[in-house]
């Protein structure tokens, strides 16, 4: 009888499955240059091939971690020795695009930015957006539902999903490809695959919903006193820029002021304001657009709620205001650095930020804790740094940090996932009943537990 | 032993429990005035009250159908006699609203109207909209997955809950009410309960996610000459007014011409057009709003995409226009008259017309089909009047009008849901792989068919 390996070589050729020295040759994932270990590595072409390998997988009981591009930030696709990695590599057709319906349907493979340059061809927008676009692939957006930077404008991947192809544990295929943007025909199973990080199925073909591309952008960089200012604005210009507003990002004030240290970014504006806030707006027209933006900008400086403002008058200056938020190098050259994704409601945000602070303070005087985010998604990123080099210290950051979530409903994970990374932590952001309901899916779409063991939760 | 009724009037009191002539005085939905028949009706005040009555129905095997404003389109909440009715009617209170955090949280019985004005005062909306909002509840929303006139700009029901509290066939709570737009933490559970149509759980509470309320509205009705023109349209606009564009409702000429029949609405353009649409903008400013929608309206006319438009300068006028569109009495005045709402790719929606009215013509060359949809959502509304007075004509009109869809990747229900009246369709819209895993979740979620039993599809 066959092993099966062997059996695998058969059902897909031996050039699509990589094994010893070329395994090796790879990397663990995009932040861990380490050789990858596995039994082996299969590069399916089809959902056919997708399914017949699962189909293997599961006549043997071998356990199979999907990879797309690897750049998860919890650990989500992390593999041992005995596992066998699926890599979506080469399923990256860009199938169709409708220019009426304003869909692409794509395999999940396709990276996110050749995506979003192919429907921009055709004056479309894949909308998600976020730092990783030119490696994370669609499989993956869809396995995390990933954020990103336009969430406050066009929602997170769930919401841009129309419709999706799936391979279950035992190698059957969910064709569930919808193009409609209603579509209340019986259960919506798509969702079943959405986020739920590759350990309930494998999703292989995926309808995005496009929107027109907006042709303005205008942005600026303010400044403000208080953190209920920083609300103010936020409720202001989700009134007064109507559907136009499409980010909204905050940075405190500690923030700001490192990563404007000499040698890193140069501060376009004082450095010591209490709070800071990237702004940005696309619409569908030039002129009128950028009246609303300088009017709405104008008010809040004459209402008192801004304390000082820059436009930006070039790309290249727009660019330097953004690589402000988005290149935090200052912070992450301290070793170690932790970083945070949580969520909670935005009326806390202040108070919880403190909270984390001072518990902080009390574990490491000399440490240092960097506070931003998507505050209009209810979205904060943390950068904990102990100010001591011991990597053994993550658990007792991650107390300080998640531990006064819960009294306010917030959550320990607010995009990048639970992967193996915060798997520890997931009860403190879910109750005992939704945990059993989450191990019951799981025991019924995957009864032997082959799909990305160990993520998430243990069954 | 106390019998079942004896047991549940213990539990949740006497004055909760409806039967005898009380039940048979209400009626048995919003659109059939018949007696109410059913085992019982129970009204209990608390999710715990919810909890133990679905327990204790569990450890009798005792069926239960929901009942929130019985609104419904297609038989989703009919009882029989050995039925017991879970009515929400008692749950009905606005527990939050965050003007902060822009979110309400609510109980299931409160009927849609009534939230949309709570939210209101504080300068807040709630987008769903559809014309029951006066009787249908926050929960009945929820378990179709609502969709109505404002989903091309805020999508349908699922895109605007952000948690909610379900109830499970044992009696299981299942709490899961987050509040932030951004949630990672494990598998959205709530996912189980949107548009399942009361199968696999009760909906209890839940977290609606609001926008700040627009200020300006621009409305206005448009005639073309081809369905090509009106898809260039959508397109064009989409553009140019960004993302303010809140309704584009298409009529087939047929439509509009017996809709203005004399001793029904007046027409304010000549009746002849192939295709008429009305148009709908909301904005964050009155001015600047109503020139980008008259320069918009402006250039296609030049364009000479539109043949002709009329622009409402009183508020009257603008509801005598939105009621061509939403007042069909003309047309269901033929008795009978069969509704249907089915989606399907835009760029199908003129040949796919045509087929079934070819269809519909062989059948009953007296007959008539009068089209009109939601475009932008792929959403197609038709009456089918086959011309004779019977209504045992339905499943032959049901055959021309879903059959043709199946090759275009079609659904049989937009945003109706399927209930009893669409279940022998349902496998015309979805695959025996997506029937299965339904059955499987639903066997897995409710092991006695409990819960709205026989609605959707037969275990």
């Amino acid at each position: 009888m066959q092993s099966f390996l062997e059996q695998l070589r058969t059902l897909v050729g031996a050039d699509a499955v990589v094994e010893g020295e070329a395994l090796a040759a790879r990397a663990s994932s995009y932040w861990d240059p380490a050789p990858l270990r596995a039994l082996a590595l299969v590069r399916p072409r089809t959902s056919a091939e997708v399914s017949a390998v699962l189909k293997l997988c599961h006549q043997h009981g071998q356990s199979v971690v999907t990879h797309g591009g690897l750049t998860g930030c919890v650990d989500g696709a992390v593999v041992n020795e005995r596992d066998l990695v699926l890599s979506l590599e080469r399923m990256t057709a860009i199938e169709d695009i409708d220019t009426v319906g304003r869909t692409a349907t794509v395999q999940a493979g396709a990276v996110l930015q050749t995506v979003q340059d192919a429907v921009a061809e055709f004056g479309l927008l894949f909308p998600l957006d976020l730092g990783a676009r030119g490696s994370c692939t669609i499989g993956g957006n869809v396995a995390t539902n990933a954020g990103g930077i336009s969430v406050i404008r066009y929602g997170m991947m769930r919401e841009l999903v129309l419709g999706l192809e799936a391979v279950l544990a035992d190698g059957t295929v969910i064709s569930s490809l919808n193009t409609m943007l209603k579509n209340n025909a019986g259960y919506d199973l798509k969702q079943l695959f959405i986020g739920t990080e590759g350990t309930l199925g494998v999703v292989t073909r995926v309808v995005l919903k496009l929107k027109e591309a907006p042709v303005s952008v205008n942005t600026a960089l303010v400044a403000l006193t208080s953190f209920e200012a920083v609300c103010d604005l936020l409720k202001s210009l989700e009134r007064t820029l109507g559907g136009n507003l499409s980010a909204f990002e905050v940075m405190w004030g500690a923030y700001f002021h490192a990563v404007t240290e000499p040698g890193w970014h140069r501060p376009p504006m004082s450095r010591d304001h209490a709070y800071y806030v990237v702004l940005e707006a696309r619409g569908a027209d030039a002129r009128a657009d950028n009246l609303q933006f300088m009017t709405a900008l104008e008010q809040v400086l004459e209402d008192g709620m801004v304390e000082d403002a820059i436009i930006p008058k070039s790309v290249a200056e727009r660019d330097a205001l953004w690589s402000i938020r988005e290149d935090f190098e200052a912070i992450t050259a301290h070793d170690p650095t932790f970083l945070y994704d949580v969520s909670l409601p935005i009326r806390h945000m202040a108070s919880y930020v403190d909270e984390v602070k001072s518990r902080l303070q009390q574990q490491w005087p000399a440490g240092r804790c960097y506070v931003l985010g998507h505050i209009g998604d209810g979205n904060l990123h943390l950068f904990v740094s102990p100010g001591e080099g011991d990597r053994n210290l993550h658990p007792l950051a991650d107390e300080a940090v998640y531990q006064p979530l819960m009294p306010l409903g917030g959550s320990v994970s607010a995009e990048h996932g639970i992967g193996l990374e915060k798997k520890s932590w997931l009860e403190l952001s879910r109750s005992t009943g939704e945990l059993a309901l989450m191990r019951l899916l799981k025991r019924t779409l995957d009864p032997q537990t082959l799909l990305n063991p160990g993520k998430v939760f243990d069954v």
